[in-house]
């Protein structure tokens, strides 16, 4: 698929938050989250500073035709247990409504593993909301099992 | 029950982590796990280091009586979505089995709650292996939800 359309991985860049919010707002559960306004509120520039300055989260960006398509947020978590090995944990992965099925989720997912792997994580975790079962459905795809409960609480 | 039994919490401490160890260890996941040799292998003590020297990264354990009773790690994530809050994960929590049942664990979830909270988070998200049902009832006294499918990967 990659040969067809050309898609490239790249660590996000400031000027990139717009369009990642845009991605992240086009969807029944992040349209009640975010707030998709011109100018972009600085709040979201100011989280974007704190991703950066912490060397322990990867946020990277799929790009398709010059244009942002996904994201995915990789955080690297030193921990004692599992022999102090640390764990990996996957956050707001997206792709683009408009690019889908071209294998772009997966391209980002798979970068985050090998990261993971690489920084000598022996585990890699991530929370899907109950109803994304087409999201389970291609976590399992690419090896990953249904194997805990994810339990949130808001404020 | 804190009237009763006196648990107090404080910062994890280098001479902490064979205590941790042994009751990570002492669980029927836990115990594949883990290699609690003596003297504790070094990997664990490197793994403190990573901890404490990630300032995202909350280890936290409660005293009962001078011992190691409970323990608990708060990870603070920055992030894009939900408007630019960052988000907190809490892993390896972990209460001695002969001092289970005191509000030891209540105690320590309420603390990274509150530091959470008090960091701007504004979801507090964490993962539960499907069989620790009692695990999950605990929690959702606490006030979370089984809002999302938990999902893990191991290399």
């Amino acid at each position: 698929m990659s040969a067809i359309y050309h898609i490239s991985l790249r660590p996000t860049r400031r000027d990139d938050v717009a369009a990642i919010i845009a991605m992240l707002a086009d969807d029944h559960l992040g349209r009640a989250r975010e707030r998709l306004e011109q100018p972009l509120p600085t709040l979201y520039y100011d989280a974007f500073e704190r991703v950066t300055s912490d060397q322990n989260i990867h946020l990277m960006v799929a790009e398709e035709g010059g244009k942002v398509a996904g994201c995915v947020q990789l955080c690297i978590l030193p921990g004692l247990s599992s022999q102090g090995a640390s764990r990996g944990l996957i956050e707001d992965v997206c792709v683009a409504c408009d690019r889908r099925s071209r294998g772009i989720g997966e391209k980002l997912v798979q970068w985050a593993l090998e990261e993971a792997r690489g920084k000598g994580c022996k585990l890699v975790e991530l929370l899907t909301h109950h109803t994304r079962v087409d999201a389970q459905r291609f976590y399992e795809r690419l090896g990953f099992s249904r194997s805990h409960v994810g339990m949130t609480i808001r404020f």
